[in-house]
């Protein structure tokens, strides 16, 4: 059933977060941090008994110079310089297994998949820590360190997710012109969240995001992961303020405010875990050329291999066609 | 936590499944019927925006001359005669997505996975009708003639997937002698089926299967698919013993007694869809060479994507390097 | 706790079921064509160890001449004609048991109880089968079909309804101008769309009935079995509209627009299964006499057997005492 | 899926529970007070709408004097004495609506339903308070008084059962010699223990019982009723021995030791209400001749109307025809 | 997520609750005939092992005279008069273990804990029954004798509530100028009702407050125990009128109409059990100085020990400092 | 209703944990690295509004010199020096509110209450940090670490716990001769963990303990946080023997087999998240005086107050009279 608002008022919906002042300057100096430290990618292929895609295992550094695992997957034989998506995955897993995810390799793009630093063992493997002070959070990632900014969680993720983004470019199959972003949920809001604060990328395909309008989504949805920030103010009652904002800087509401590159969402009105009205603040505040894809009858799961059909779609028009 | 015997009592465990002394003549009597049918395969290569694998739509007679569906996919570029795999899909769905399961097309292999018959709207879409008199039966197909194994659904879907093992055989790509069949949950239980009613399988991965063990089965666990027996039987209550003589026609315990190929099985220990006794219940009875792989912690996904590594691993064994 | 809009917005609320322009040919050409087929109704006494009631197991010819079972209940000594009831049954039954749903009959009617095709396994027993192409379908019959109204369940179940009322009409024992329609949820549903397609039936009795006003119904609920229809339209992403076509040729609401007999319906306003904004929906459109019963407490069970007494003093006003 | 033992364990399994050394004291002294005053049963016929069957209201004197209320329905011009069943209904509904159960009238019996004390707000309406003092107790009755046999619900509840078959062996339309007592669940284990109380009786009927052998009920299964003793002694932790005491005395498993009539009983293997191991504990103590249905795939439904259609034939032999 | 209306709606809400004609009568004469009975308060020092504390088993009569029992806690060593808490205790436990619930006493307080008629065996002990005629209900409190105001299980257990400050009053350690009532959930709807029933309190703690605008409360959430009364409902159809007028006498808006004392309140936004709009509507109403704690993210724990803290801190103010 | 083996059974189960080679050598290295850093205890009392008890924050340097907060509760007025109780909280919680707690010091006791490292937003609000790479793990800390013994994170918080006794008997208000480990599930694992590691332990209370007997508990529950570790083997399926041997170090059934203080165990027969025959597996290894309680109708709640109550009992023979 309906999750949320109706289809006509979602049209109209704007969320109500604020922009902080220094949300420039925080992101700004964060960044710059990061950039100090060389992005050093470092390549290793791996066999997997594949024979039409090459596989290489990834580590770069991201944020403060830790270093991130990826995979990157290209088609066996191909020179480049390749249209490239870098995708960040969802929340709970990690880059999963080298036989996975064959999509746009075989497609003829080259893949660019980053790991999620402390994610990786809900739904698939990840490899890569997050080196931090852990103060007492609710069980999982969305409250690690949620009572600061330069602290919390995303933070890392977060420049790790444009560090990704530098890491792609500097590799010879790589065209850097043509670096698209792409992810589900999680990954969809860090793809919006990577396109405000880069110039460079070509095009952005944001599937059913989270992320998305801290102020209402953590007060209309009972689904995790939004619902661990409600259980941390459960406890923490007087902390209320102090979180939201925290929050107002990883908020892609305000990220969409500074982004211009082409971008796809989509959006699905039964989705309890990312409910519709919080993607659609996200889509209203985007800057750059934008299209929505809307599935009615669908819950998180969204469009599914109907959304990847048409990010490729999108992004063979974006980023031309690679075969 | 475990949904079965302890590790040490699997070990020994054997079904009390009977072999109905007419099944091999029902079973002779079934193919035969359908072999009257030419098995007329057609193919329709589908643009699918992927440069490293070539897709066609597939339609092929299976049970009465019945049209079934299915998705040929092969590495673009191959001339072939290639090594095969025949899949069958799990309960619920279709053969999918055009764009999916990339996996053993872009290892080299020819794959040809098998629509089923009235499912494929659970999750993936399925393409083929299963035209037939439905008698009154629990919500989806596990009851749906269940009275008589003449009437008895599995009895179409089990003949489609011996016809579609003819239907591989007769395309040019594929090398006849190197055909393995392979399958999860339901597939998996059809890969066993397909090897007990023929012989020139040159291999047989089942996975977590289903089908197997009715009698244990249908008494130890809450879990559909199998709880669709337990459901009917709530309401048809004195029809307990003529449908456990309908099952043993469809019980991969008894496709098990006949079949020789070489079959690596997966379990998992705390599967509460296809309880792990009823696994060991068909691989103790499996005639050829077989191998089982464990799974301590999982439930029903198994070894999900190392199941499918561990069967990309035995089938370039056993079926030769295709790369 | 209330399920839907509050009281005051349910009396105003009027469906957005828009009526197809063939709406009234399509159901003549299918009820000609069943027509065509002599309604041929057979009777066998069963014995069932009561004395105030005598029980006939009858067959008639519904949709395409196809067989179709129900029970025939009359007052022992009765010598007819008699009012009488004609029941369609909720979804997941079938006619049941010889035994049960005495009332009517021992309230003096003839009790005409219509067994449902293809369904009767989930709470009582039924004896017809649904001969029919299955495609690919949601467990269930609610979306067997739903591509094309030539194709869909309703279609089979509805004109089965329409030619139960011929079969009983041509009994001696029933008074053809005393003869209802009942029925409780699916059974509800019917009875308004069998009162919308013939013009000779004496009265209505639709309780908490279901098929009503599905664009709304298939987006409020979460309860099965609409959200069947929203199930199949997760994974058939690109059928709405086709889907929402097919169902608008079944809706009591456009029955409704058509009916004129006097109405007795029922509403609970806690009903998660038939949420009351829907049963308001073919209310509202209703064009005979209506009376509504409003349970404010009730979930889909309604008012049980207040319902029926409310029934039984209804119809014993409308058709004659029969006692 | 199976709730308790296997089947051939079922076969030999015997309670753990004692007879308290005053049982037949405890007993003879409760049954003596309420003897000492007049059953007093009052009749006043009700209009119900019904031309087979007639209805009347009855009040009777039960435990402590106080007043009881119950149904007694006769088949229409019945002039009696009739073969009768004395029913106690199943936890949580008192005697329901007039127009309800009608199979027992309909098959010729006087049919004479005990309301019961402090029920009957859970699925059917009941019209008897329970005059009491009420120590804290889990909600519901499972628990009131539990401390002291002399206070426990059960012991009120219970002489009520006894005292409705002097009630009903008081009318004139009830053959005394021919009185069967007859219940589901709550009703099938007062059944037991009224043939335990009197040796009047000429045949019981005791499906899927309640009330059986509460040392290893309240220890076996999650479910409620029986959970509420296990909640009760979740708080009241010192009192395990003292509850166990009290429940000695209601246990239908001391009643059966004591119990003689000819008895019809109905177990269901995967009932999670009442175990199939307490129902068979009852069973295996039960003095006089026995039967049992067993119905493998059935939850505490049992067999239903299936049960019925049995236990009618059963009493028909038993206490000869009514028709 | 939050449960009921926005908070910007809560702000205006007002409850739709009427106050019966003969209200105040109602209770005047409930309260005299009480008070007809000595409060004859009895004192039993108990042994905890506790050295900073020293506790009473207290007993004295309540409604009908009848036995209540309480604790009395008091600082080892207090001369008093003290300052006095009369603590109600939330339903289904009871005044519990006499080593829990030092707070108060631990602050300077005498601490005068009443036990809860009927109630405690769900969480916490209790040892106080209710003696009443008990007619059919729902398992629980909430619809005992809920058909006449008379009858009600809250008459009794609202006439203890305020007896107790007449126990307390009549202590010497006690000063009578200084007695506030405190009460969470059901004790909060306690201490509004005595705030509304006597003028001699000092002050008022009711933390998310249960008893508050039943025609609302009972509409809009599934939680027990206001659902006790829609279960009641949905069986007893036809008596919502009767049954909303028995409430009105026992709904805490009406008692707030009459209040006076200053008053602490506290509100959760996420709160299932007692919605916010119900909280707000005893607040709304409340006639003395009053104070709200809203919580944004918490459910029925509401402030949990926060909410002790602030009621600690505004009773200090009131009350005057103890230590 | 009972979660484990029969309690016949219970009293003869071992388990099958393995001692590690250098289990002995791994803690000594631990806790010498600990004590090169000063424990350094810090105190600063905090108003609370309590007279009885003053309460004081504090802080000690525990795994790794790191800050460790804790608090320190003593009766107002006690010179020392005093009896103590240090006690390890639940997981999920930390040391929560100064105004909670307060049993241990009104009985006399000085009440050593420690944090929980990077817990304490789940029930409890904690404010001690977990300083560490955070590996990919499944949400919550079960899992954090487990890779390897030396990263685990419960080597850190079991340092801190035995730390935290050396920061107490530095304190002059308490006896160092007189101090006891107390804690309830994972706060009882640690307190028989910290009874294995020093020898200066005058007494030990357990209750319903976590941490017992890791190779069963997470093949026999479900229940959460054990179920974390078969989350975790469930996507990390080919690390099952690796986390295995990390868990063997942490076990507190290894840690019994050194512990030789007298203790006080508690165990609750129908406990699902402490399944108790792992509460049995430690006791039976149990090398000093020791008594179990049996709880045979309780969860995990065990005894709760009942226990503690057993456990001052427990404690006042152990470590003398403190009033």
């Amino acid at each position: 059933m309906l999750t949320d608002l109706p289809v006509e008022q979602l049209a109209t919906y704007r969320s109500s977060q604020t922009l902080p002042e220094d949300f420039a300057d925080f992101w700004a100096g964060t960044l710059a941090e990061a950039a100090s430290h060389d992005v050093d990618v470092r390549l290793r292929e791996v066999p997997t008994g594949l024979t039409t895609v090459v596989t290489y295992d990834v580590t770069f550094r991201g944020y403060a110079g830790q270093d991130i695992r990826a995979w990157l997957r290209v088609p066996a034989g191909a020179s480049g310089p390749l249209p490239t998506v870098v995708q960040y995955v969802a929340h709970g897993g990690g880059r999963g297994h080298a036989l996975a995810s064959l999509l746009w390799a075989s497609a003829g793009f080259a893949h660019f998949q980053m790991d999620t630093r402390g994610q990786g063992s809900g739904w698939s493997i990840g490899e890569t820590p997050d080196p931090a002070v852990a103060p007492p959070a609710v069980p999982g990632v969305i409250t690690r360190g949620i009572g600061d900014p330069a602290d919390y969680y995303y933070r890392r993720f977060l420049t790790d997710a444009v560090r990704a983004v530098d890491a792609a470019r500097a590799l010879d199959v790589v065209d850097p012109d043509r670096v698209a972003v792409f992810g589900v949920s999680q990954g969809g809001g860090a793809a919006i969240a990577v396109a405000g604060l880069r110039t460079d990328v070509a095009a952005v395909v944001s599937l059913v995001p989270f992320l998305c309008d801290f102020p209402r989504a953590t007060r209309i949805t009972d689904g995790y992961p939004y619902r661990e920030i409600a259980d941390y103010l459960r406890v923490h009652r007087d902390d209320v303020a102090r979180v939201h904002r925290t929050l107002s800087y990883f908020d892609a509401v305000n990220f969409a405010r500074r982004a211009t590159a082409p971008a796809l969402f989509s959006v699905a009105l039964m989705d309890a875990t990312c409910p519709p009205s919080t993607v659609y603040a996200a889509y209203h505040e985007y800057q750059g050329p934008r299209e929505m894809i809307v599935w009615e009858y669908n819950g998180h799961e969204g469009g599914g291999i109907d959304d990847e059909a048409r990010a490729l779609a999108f992004l063979r028009a974006r980023l031309g066609h690679p075969g």
